[in-house]
């Protein structure tokens, strides 16, 4: 049966990359070996390494502008604390928009001083705070571009003077904007990229080198510069589905075509969620809505075992919400097809006409 | 062309291990979905981590003994940081036996006072020190069993009451030994075990929480430990291919029975190595040669070509010694069938026979 998958992440991935990447585990680039038993120095895998990094650049338009891509590992967690390893001497700025900014800040306490610019904590999480200020003495000011657990997104990032770090592991590569906005730019794979267990890092290197503390070898992001994101073995499989996805992205239009075909999912989702008197949405504000994750829950909790039933029969997969607010959460990453979120929404309206 | 992969790591992976993790990327446990594309809190991976940490303290005998095994990111690399940063109070004692040692100890040196107990720098990391003594006012001892660049092993590990630390990243699960002589073992997946992308930490859970820094969550073992090795997103792919790696070994007798055929491979070259006059070793004392990499080099560099010709038509691959000695490795990992040393063997005694 063919299932409709709306996991949060790790998360669908195109099928042909499935497909290509699982004959690479028998027969990689038919050298008659597999990808994970061939050096990561042999010119096949530095290849995959070079094409990854530069198509990463290429879809972000910052080729030639003095930014580096790096595939490193450790997730986002690792990168909450190399930031504040690699930029913060004395004081950053953060955004607490939800449980992953609230993390990256915790990291970021134990190496200097935090201003929480503002938060949504007060309302769970389920808005973006607006018309707060940056100061202007901070080393660095850090959002997170789409919070997974409470369905929110940022639309308007702020205008600032100072250095602008950006945490987008759940929407990077969906939506089209200037990428050069930002001076670093970090993204665990396992969402719009590829698979657990290797972390981006898009960094321009002229921000480096500021602070006056020693950086050892694994978090100091100009040694995996110098030595071209292979300082020590890189997750080889994750940096390889990885490569594929993009290239997938690359063939299908890049990001300005795949921000289209998101749009249309999210707003078909979200058209039935506001129609539809069975559900509720929990984000306060329709401009804070996220594009890649829609939380909402039954109006009428007796109909919850009927829904399950039917999403269950209909074959959809990981529509559970996170624990933090519950109800369910449609998570509709670059890889989801339109035809199965109409599959959701058709149960949706399936579950209102025998409600 | 059937390859013989003597590649130093990432390295051979048995067959049955690659088609099985080949299967699971387009169709996991029956799922219709890909192992890379569900959650890992699903129970279907929640499972495979939890039979992963369970081989491992099967294979070592280390259950019920206060130990948890841990699959974490970042390589031997991070671990280097880790090891300090969790235990090193003022000062801890090194054993130098390579380029791997020689980077632990420059990442521990951030983080306290180190000595250096000794050292086979002098000879470029081509004997393994003995009769040095260990302060026993240390907070811990530090070696890494296996140097995978200069071709040799530790065989016998000092007695000491100081708490023993190791890398074993290049030696883990190829022989038998106590293991519960160490305190805190740690191997990157890419030899013996996985494909690269996971790090296998084996730790006595009362040796942590004396020190007096405070540890940023993802390089407190602590942290790891109470999150069941699930504080972040796993690295999904790496753990499952050394789940089924270790369950291999299980099925095929475990240790005991691997490292005889281990010590059969390591025999059938070090013999030819030693009656050939065309090629010598690198490692000056036998008793100190490694049983998974066999570094040598030509006795006469006229043949250089000649031989690589005859390795090449045997199907032979990663046999290229490490820049740092140059010459030739023959990587014989777990997986590695004697019949491929047989072909290197056929070769040394054909390149004698023809020159």
């Amino acid at each position: 049966m063919k299932k409709h998958n709306f996991s949060a992440g790790p998360c669908i991935l195109p099928q042909s990359v499935l497909q290509k990447s699982s004959e690479a585990i028998v027969n990689f680039n038919d050298l008659n070996l597999s990808l994970i038993e061939i050096s990561h120095r042999s010119k096949d895998f530095v290849d995959v390494m070079e094409k990854a990094r530069s198509l990463v650049l290429e879809h972000m338009k910052l080729q030639n502008k003095g930014y580096q891509a790096l595939f490193l590992q450790g997730g986002a967690s690792l990168e909450f604390l190399m930031v504040a390893y690699n930029l913060l001497e004395k004081k950053a700025a953060y955004l607490n928009t939800g449980a992953w900014s609230d993390k990256a800040i915790r990291e970021a306490k134990m190496v200097g001083d935090i201003v929480e610019v503002a938060s949504s904590k007060d309302g769970n999480f389920n808005y973006i705070p607006k018309n707060y200020t940056i100061p202007e003495d901070v080393d660095y000011f850090h959002c997170t571009s789409n919070n997974t657990i409470f369905g929110t997104q940022i639309n308007h990032f702020p205008k600032t003077n100072v250095k602008m770090v950006c945490d987008m592991s759940s929407d990077i590569f969906s939506r089209q904007m200037d990428f050069s906005q930002f001076d670093l730019i970090y993204a665990g794979a396992q969402k719009n990229m590829g698979p657990a267990g290797t972390t981006l890092v898009v960094i321009k290197e002229d921000i480096l080198g500021d602070v006056s503390r020693t950086i050892p070898s694994m978090l100091d992001y100009k040694v995996h510069i110098a030595k071209e994101s292979m300082f020590n073995t890189p997750a080889v499989f994750p940096v390889y589905v990885s490569m594929l996805t993009l290239q997938w992205l690359k063939d299908l239009g890049g990001i300005d075509q795949i921000e289209k075909i998101n749009n249309e999912k999210a707003s078909l989702l979200y058209s039935e969620l506001d129609r539809n008197s069975l559900f509720k949405g929990f984000v306060a504000n329709h401009e804070d809505r996220s594009k890649m994750n829609a939380t909402f829950s039954l109006t009428d909790n007796h109909f919850k075992e009927r829904f399950d039933t039917l999403l269950k029969e209909a074959g959809i997969n990981g529509l559970n919400g996170h624990k933090d607010i519950g109800g369910y959460r449609a998570s509709m990453y670059n890889a989801l097809p339109l035809e199965s979120v109409q599959v959701l929404v058709d149960v949706m309206k399936e579950i209102e006409r025998i409600a």
